[in-house]
């Protein structure tokens, strides 16, 4: 076939305008790059400048005829894409070229418009009738510096522990009997003790590394390996020997936090009722002081007022026991107190019942157990005292004149625990995505010609867009956490705002990883139902972290009244005396109007700009902080009780919880990014951060555009530059999920390949 | 205290206006009922009347001071609010009156305002400071009428069935292992199939009773017993037992349809395959006829061609074994042939190979196995001919000439099964709603002070949203799938269109129930973790029903072809050809601009009225419909090929295959309750309906907001309805879900009650 259409300057532009027109993506910026390239190329003569600037008129598109004949020219030149070019698209449009004329010389300018407008193949193979030879995965990036990048925190260790896990005995199988898994997560928890991993969070002097950081990795590590483990080993050493390390003192230190680091003490933290379940202050076990003997009477008042779910209940020979401490006959409020369970025979103690919770939906190689206490009698020294001591002389004291403040900077000690169960969630969900994105790169279903390969699972749009945004959120959120624990674990913290922005992000994180996994398992179809390839278990183990440390919904009004109270509220409190003080005399945030060539605005370097995303989840979190304000207020001047007022907005509180979240995840992603150094994972870092902040943006849409701050066209744009988006990042998928760090030694699902 | 303020008429109106101001719903329709109270009533002065219509003045509401004043008048009168009265609030503000006013008499048209408003005691006990004697359910409706209006067809059956499963074999109990658990679903499956149940769709003359309707009703108990015992029940005698009865002639009903019914011959259905999943045109088993032998020889080539996930694989004796018949070295494509898999002593027979697929999430009361032939031999008369004959001289005929036609009419025969799906999930999801309903009725956490009773879960909004418009979706979903139901027995119905209609209410359905037990697992919090609950197995059971008999996001693409091609297109095709076709030929459907009007109206008589919803999600399916035509007209126009041009589309088409189905789902509920009797249930059941297709416009509000369709302030009122309704049915809600007719029998759950 002759070419009889077009110059020798034209021709390998052909191919490139075919992609640009043939889908509705083009915005002015990238108009401007093709324009600048045609402008600088100087083998093109004016005739043939204007032509091809001709064909760049939004207005006036190249008509269907015109396409429809370039798509012929490039079926029918016959020359095969290769996708593993540096440059596929010029070198495609090249050969091309060359096929209907021998002399073309290559064109440099074409380079920089594939460069600029972050084409790739997968944009287009589909578009030409022409052989692919597929490259199946990106070099662009490797899953181990991303790793590095993101982990770049105690790094060495993180390694080692991976090493570590190594071992036979940490090998997942299918367990169905609770026994027998108990036995096997009793069995690797000793033997994560003995190496000294469960005492990394105490002082050096007891065995630790004094390192909660160190200690939340390696959390989210045993997540990969087993679900019930990961939730044993803080159960052990995160929540039993967290509370004699915050909450008790030197005596309780030097008796205890050795042995419970070695887990020759095993010990189990029994905060949570069956009657009162998120109401902590509400608990009905006393611990009542009886001067004449210098002991606490621990008792169970009610059927009902039994310890409830407590992990290790049945394998411990001690809890930490949460109960009213009576002195004197006046309730001191919630302390906690080390009762012994069990005798070195493994026999309950006189007075204490101890039920098993039997079979869960997930978790059961953790021994969840029901306990109740029957005034059983403890020396008085066993109260963890750090925060309220009974002195020689019987009578109570404490540093802490509020019986409110005390309480709440006694649970603020347990903040921890909640950014490892947000990160355990999370690692519950990467391990998903690895598996459904590896399993995506293998399995194939369907095409139009049953002579050719079918078409690869993560090569389809909708797989695509159910998978790959997800992969980006979890880089943000893995940021947020390890930026979260950082500050927890710096003493001079804000721990207020601290607690506000844990009680938030561990809800959305969650939550997050509860959806992922779930689309995770139907992203794999009948395969990913099968518990031999890991997301059923996934889903099952990580499926109460939404409840369990504080119940997601109970949580995010907590942060919503952190926000309202400008971080002065005591978390947890029920009174919300310092939000309605507050509510007082804030005045009210005065929001720009949004003008409408900004809600309009389309063009691709804004919707990718970080500057957008955080100022449209900054204008929400204001928004919803001032109308919450205003309504509470509203209903107060109105006579409505307080308690009330806050029930009546308990909707929108929680819409304000997530916004607030949500807004802090991105901002500290972002700031995160900010401090790389200047390169190509900077870039996909970027990229990451777009697609994830643009699918939030997303999901209140509907809010943005009641509002006005977007437009109807600009929603439009955003939904179709989540898509973009995705398939952008489709080259590097594999990459992507290799960079969340698993060790392959983890990975068993057959699927994964 | 006096009260000097108001005379004696206004006096008894006053809690009313309270409750009418201190919350911000009052639309135009609500303030004319009140305003034709005032005006007819004769016992007010004019004076009266003119300071009660000043209070209706939307643009000039009370102060702030004068609700104040309102609320200390109410609360100060120390009277107790009787939530059990007829008209709790006429008889509150007429005892109130009393309180200051000896003489004052009852007013009658407070009691017409109390009824057109429709306000109800849990919307305003809260505001007064004083004494409620709650009720805790309501009388007037009850869950035993519910059940059967909206089961009304062959209602007795229905509760015979539900008796018969009263016996102690069907009590749900937790099995982990899989053997003991197969073993007893085994065992209720013979009990059914001897009682009779398993035979029901079949002909009178093989024990049956030719309802296909009863045995959907019985299916639909049967996931209320145990996922594992439905699903077994489901492939033995629908799709097993299925395929004999409609892909086969009378030589094979004579042969196996009575003992198939009496479960005297297991068998199963092998139509999957490991390596091709959904797309079953592209099966790699053979069915190859000899001539000399009369036989066909069933083979599996490849490794990964294997029969996958196949239910009843390790009990049966008799496999139907889809494959590629190939007659004189051509392949006439996919049909049906029954092949025996074992002897009398259970042994597999040779050339058989069958593997147990092991664990799974959920249903590990199922056998499900894989299975391979080599070159098994089967006598001709084993193919199941209804469709496709072998001669006897061995020439194929056909009354479907085309091969593809003929493929897709074998399928539609299954679609029955496709219900049955649909209809189990929901099931699960009304099991689900119902513990966790009965949970909240009984769970108290919170509140304001530590003296008085803790709140109940069922009310706070946030629970209430939770819960209460997925029961309302339920009933819609349930209607709907009865509708199905029936059209599909119909033989003269237009087949075509109820698979495209199957197939699309499959998808939103099973996603619906995945969605609603996983909101009420975490609604009971950590009780709803507990196997013992039920929901953790509903969960886990139901789970896989958004894959098998067919996978959510395939069938979404199929409705969304079927819709482009007005119902002529081949379901299931891969070329398009009928699609195109119309495509090339339908005018574009033109769609009234929407007037600003219609996109701001925001009354509640206009936003609760059926026309509105009807016409929100018409508009919706047909807008997506041309944006879906243009689209891929456009991309062929450019000369995209056909099969890319509809992955490009491949999102837009999802979602038009949700909004055909939502509409559908909707549109069928209210031509249901149209033909119900006047009365208090129909109009409970329009309530239902408003709250479901409110809570479905609510889900896509963006999309109507970009499109202009709804303006930002009808999209909040929207949001607001949702709210105002799930309070307005929260004290129904006992009933309601009483209503779903599970047999108490069934119900084990202790947090149930």
């Amino acid at each position: 076939m002759e070419n009889e259409t077009y110059s020798n300057g034209i021709l390998p532009y052909i191919p490139f305008f075919y992609v640009i027109w043939s889908d509705d993506l083009l915005s002015t910026s990238e108009i401007q790059v093709v324009q600048t390239a045609i402008d600088e190329d100087h083998s093109l003569s004016q005739v043939e400048k204007n032509e091809l600037l001709g064909w760049l008129d939004r207005d006036r598109p190249p008509s269907d005829a015109t396409l429809k004949n370039w798509q012929q020219l490039i079926t029918k030149s016959n020359v095969t894409l290769i996708e593993s070019e540096t440059f596929p698209l010029e070198a495609f449009a090249r050969k091309m070229a060359s096929h209907y004329c021998t002399s073309c010389a290559p064109n440099e300018h074409l380079k920089s418009i594939e460069l600029n407008l972050g084409i790739q193949p997968n944009h287009y193979n589909h578009l030409f009738n022409v052989e692919v030879i597929q490259q199946k995965f990106s070099n662009s990036y490797t899953g181990k510096h991303l790793d590095g990048h993101f982990n770049n925190k105690h790094f060495d260790q993180l390694q080692a522990f991976r090493e570590f896990l190594e071992q036979p005995i940490f090998k997942w199988e299918i367990e169905r009997d609770k026994e027998q898994a108990r036995e096997t997560v009793l069995q690797q928890l000793t033997a994560l003790a003995k190496a000294g991993w469960g005492a990394l969070a105490y002082p050096k002097a007891y065995g630790g590394r004094d390192s909660i950081e160190s200690y939340a990795s390696v959390f989210e590590q045993l997540l990969f390996t087993d679900g019930s483990l990961a939730v044993k080993f803080g159960v052990q050493f995160g929540l039993f020997g967290g509370s004699i390390q915050n909450l008790g003192t030197k005596r309780h230190h030097d008796l205890y936090l050795e042995a419970t680091g070695k887990a020759e003490l095993l010990g189990c933290f029994a905060m949570t009722e069956t009657g009162h379940g998120s109401n902590v202050r509400g608990i009905k076990t006393t611990a009542t002081y009886v001067h004449e003997s210098k002991t606490l009477v621990i008792h169970t008042p009610g059927k009902n007022d039994n310890k409830e779910y407590i992990g290790n209940a049945l394998h411990s020979k001690m809890a930490s026991v949460f109960a009213q401490l009576i002195v004197d006959g006046k309730n001191m409020g919630v302390h906690a107190v080390l009762v012994p369970l069990r005798n070195a025979q493994h026999e309950v103690l006189k007075g204490i019942t101890i039920e098993d919770n039997g079979y869960k939906l997930g978790l059961n190689g953790v021994d969840n157990g029901k306990i109740w206490f029957n005034q059983v009698s403890v020396p008085v020294e066993n109260l963890l005292d750090k925060y309220g001591q009974i002195n020689a002389d019987g009578s109570y004291t404490s540093s802490i004149k509020n019986a409110n403040k005390r309480f709440f900077t006694m649970l603020g000690t347990l903040v921890g625990g909640r950014i490892c169960v947000a990160k355990g969630a999370l690692a519950g969900a990467k391990m998903a995505l690895y598996v459904s994105v590896k399993h995506a790169l293998q399995r194939r279903q369907f095409n139009d010609s049953i002579k050719i390969q079918e078409d690869l699972l993560m090569d389809y749009p909708s797989h695509q867009l159910r998978l790959i945004p997800r992969v980006a959120s979890s880089f943000v959120y893995h940021t947020a956490l390890q930026k979260a624990m950082g500050d927890y674990a710096d003493s001079d913290a804000d721990k207020r705002r601290i607690e506000t922005q844990v009680a938030g992000l561990k809800a959305i994180i969650t939550w997050f990883s509860t959806a992922t996994i779930q689309e995770c398992r139907e992203a794999c179809g009948g395969k990913g139902y099968l518990l031999e390839n890991r997301i059923a278990d996934l889903k099952n183990d990580t499926d109460i972290f939404t409840t369990f440390e504080g119940d997601n919904t109970v949580l995010l009004q907590l942060a919503a009244k952190g926000v309202l109270s400008n971080f002065k509220s005591e978390l947890n409190a029920g009174g919300f005396l310092s939000v309605l003080k507050l509510l007082r005399t804030r005045m009210t945030d005065k929001l720009a109007t949004i003008n409408p060539a900004y809600s309009n605005k389309l063009d691709k370097a804004h919707l990718y700009n970080p500057k957008f995303h955080l100022h449209a989840l900054d204008y929400r979190l204001r928004r919803l902080t001032d109308t919450a304000a205003m309504r509470i207020r509203g209903y107060i001047k109105k006579g409505v009780p307080s308690y009330q007022a806050f029930l009546k907005v308990q909707t929108h509180l929680l819409e304000l919880g997530k916004a607030y979240s949500e807004a802090l995840a991105v901002k500290w992603y972002y700031d995160f990014v900010a401090q790389q150094k200047e390169g190509s994972y900077k870039d996909l870092m970027y990229q990451l951060g777009a697609l994830h902040a643009l699918s939030i943006i997303r999901k209140d849409a509907s809010w943005y555009l009641e509002q006005g701050y977007l437009s109807g066209t600009k929603s439009k744009a955003i939904r179709q530059r989540v898509e973009r988006l995705s398939t952008e990042l489709r080259p590097h998928i594999n990459s992507l999920v290799e960079g969340f760090g698993i060790p392959g030694h983890l990975v068993h699902a057959p699927i994964a390949g």
